[in-house]
């Protein structure tokens, strides 16, 4: 069995919401021929505020690529170190029980990985396994939750720490004029969460149960979600063409819903995705013919986080915590999107013990 | 049950030997205050021969780290194809018989990442699980087969594919005078290597067959073997200290081997070990009281490809296909060891049916 915990979500100090960011690129590209668009754009991604490593007029100067990636180590760690510590003490674990520790994260290159440096900072046991991932992006906190699934149903008497570290705010490039450039400059935000997987369901546990998991690449658009990896460091490039993939993806989260027990998608109690965006989160609600209230956690996750990466469908699933809604046995699912174009699905069940 | 395959290796098209390498170096640094300290200790590493993805007089010449990661693309994908194709043909597998693809690599940054582009290039399932891992370093490869071995413990009906691509020589930096980089710069080798791993035995196969795996990391080592990431790219940093963590890690491999079967490590019939380097091989043989002999195909890898970081095990268990004298039922033992510092060490027996 496996059984995703309550995650544990650390934001960085700084904040910065949307009229100051319009204000902010507007003085950075003061005669932009596009700014009516752009600021239009802007406005349409209904992200209200995120949170930054950085105060905004640090993230907008480009201070290297060097420089940037030792912010990323040292950030990193240290909530990393903290998140960790809050997800074990709400799982009364302490590091010796932790068998796997899977790091995702998209926003900085680090060899040690963070998985080594969390080994040694923690009192982990040598033992431990390390699966630190770079290269699936928003993908990776579903696609962690999966390989966690297969990793139990192995070892079904571990347990798996889960952290994604994301701070897209130190991938800002500030020459960068795009239209494309712009509005992703005002979607990312920053934050870093924990969570515990646990391979055996004991009394009084809560969580979401992993019935069955799926995975999804859309052949040759390797362009839709990209880096450019560059002396600057890691350009993120959006082709507006990803907006395609959604319809593609809906029929296979139907029929894996369907699988099995034969349940639509529609009928699910609750949803779990990734808001790329939120029109991203308007073909998801078409396709897949959703009720507006059920994706409402998402859609908020958007508004007051931005898009976090990795870690916005823990924060989807921290929501469904808070809220108190959730009954033992209804059924949910969880997606997220990401380079490739890859798709990662799980659906599940609310245990309420 | 975990088989793993006759691994296929692919190198680059250049090579460059230690006569020649000196004689570039040389011509890099000409007035080297340790010049002679430098010239024995490149002539101690015993590495006589390297391939190249480029002509060495290209290599030296820095081109930009947004350059050689264009290469590190265009090469790795193509030669990622290639080593796929030819194991799968030795399988007489086609790719919709692949569950999972594994790629590791420590020498370019992709997004999305080369499971996604050799997804899309082949005909693989659209289902087919990725698992792309940049930061174990000379780990990787013996790592991967220690995760596709849980893996295949749970769905032991499926095949893996693990692929390494490593092009170090796109990691050379021309202005690093420091004396552990020039050793390093005729060290390391390119190489692609290509490895299917069955979950299940056939009649007619070979290969090694793992009995257990185990992991270790020797806390707070970060900096034994590490990058620094700079605009420039990746500079490899290895510090002689690392020469202690074999005594540290001789007595796990000694316990894991004793575990079950309480079998000795040097009575085991074969060895496939990373070589970092001629030193580690050295200690490696005097703290498991090695025969000289038993590590031949370890110290062969080293002597004609350099280190090729995570192919380097597979290049050596190709070598113990290749000379034909492993009979079935025979034990051995399969060790990495990379940035963390992390080893990553299997146990298993050869499979002749």
């Amino acid at each position: 069995m496996t059984l995703v915990t309550e995650p544990v979500l650390v934001f960085p100090e700084y904040q910065v919401n949307q009229e100051e960011m319009i204000d902010v690129l507007e003085n950075l590209f003061p005669y932009h021929p596009k700014w009516g668009t752009i600021e239009k754009m802007i406005r349409n991604t209904q992200v209200e505020n995120r949170n930054l490593l950085l105060p905004i007029k640090d993230v907008i100067v480009h201070s290297g690529f060097e420089y940037r990636n030792n912010i990323y180590k040292e950030k990193g760690l240290k909530m990393a170190i903290e998140a960790t510590q809050k997800a074990l003490d709400a799982n009364r674990l302490t590091p010796k029980d932790i068998d796997l520790i899977i790091v995702v994260s998209c926003t900085g290159f680090l060899m040690p990985s963070l998985t080594s440096y969390l080994i040694s900072a923690l009192d982990f046991r040598p033992s431990t396994k390390q699966l630190p991932v770079l290269q699936l992006g928003c993908a990776a906190g579903t696609w962690a939750i999966n390989r966690a699934h297969e990793y139990l149903t192995a070892y079904p008497e571990q347990n798996v720490l889960l952290v994604s570290v994301e701070f897209s705010s130190l991938l800002f490039q500030p020459t960068d004029g795009k239209i494309a450039s712009l509005i992703s400059d005002c979607l990312f935000g920053d934050a870093v969460s924990a969570c515990i997987i646990k391979g055996t369901v004991a009394q009084g546990d809560q969580g979401y149960l992993i019935d069955d998991i799926t995975s999804f690449v859309k052949k040759d658009t390797d362009h839709y979600i990209k880096y450019d990896v560059k002396s600057t460091g890691f350009h993120f490039g959006l082709d507006k063409e990803v907006m395609n993939s959604i319809k593609d993806v809906a029929p296979i989260m139907k029929d894996f819903v369907a699988k099995d027990a034969e349940e639509k998608v529609n009928e699910l109690d609750f949803f779990i995705f990734h808001t790329g965006g939120r029109k991203i989160m308007d073909e998801l609600v078409k396709n897949l013919d959703l009720i507006e209230e059920n994706v409402q956690h998402s859609r908020n996750s958007l508004k007051n986080n931005g898009n976090i990466a990795s870690a916005v469908v823990l924060d989807v699933l921290k929501a469904e915590f808070d809220s108190k809604n959730r009954q033992n046995g209804e059924k949910g699912m969880m997606a997220a999107f990401g380079p490739g174009f890859t798709a990662e699905v799980n659906k599940g069940t609310w245990i309420k013990n």
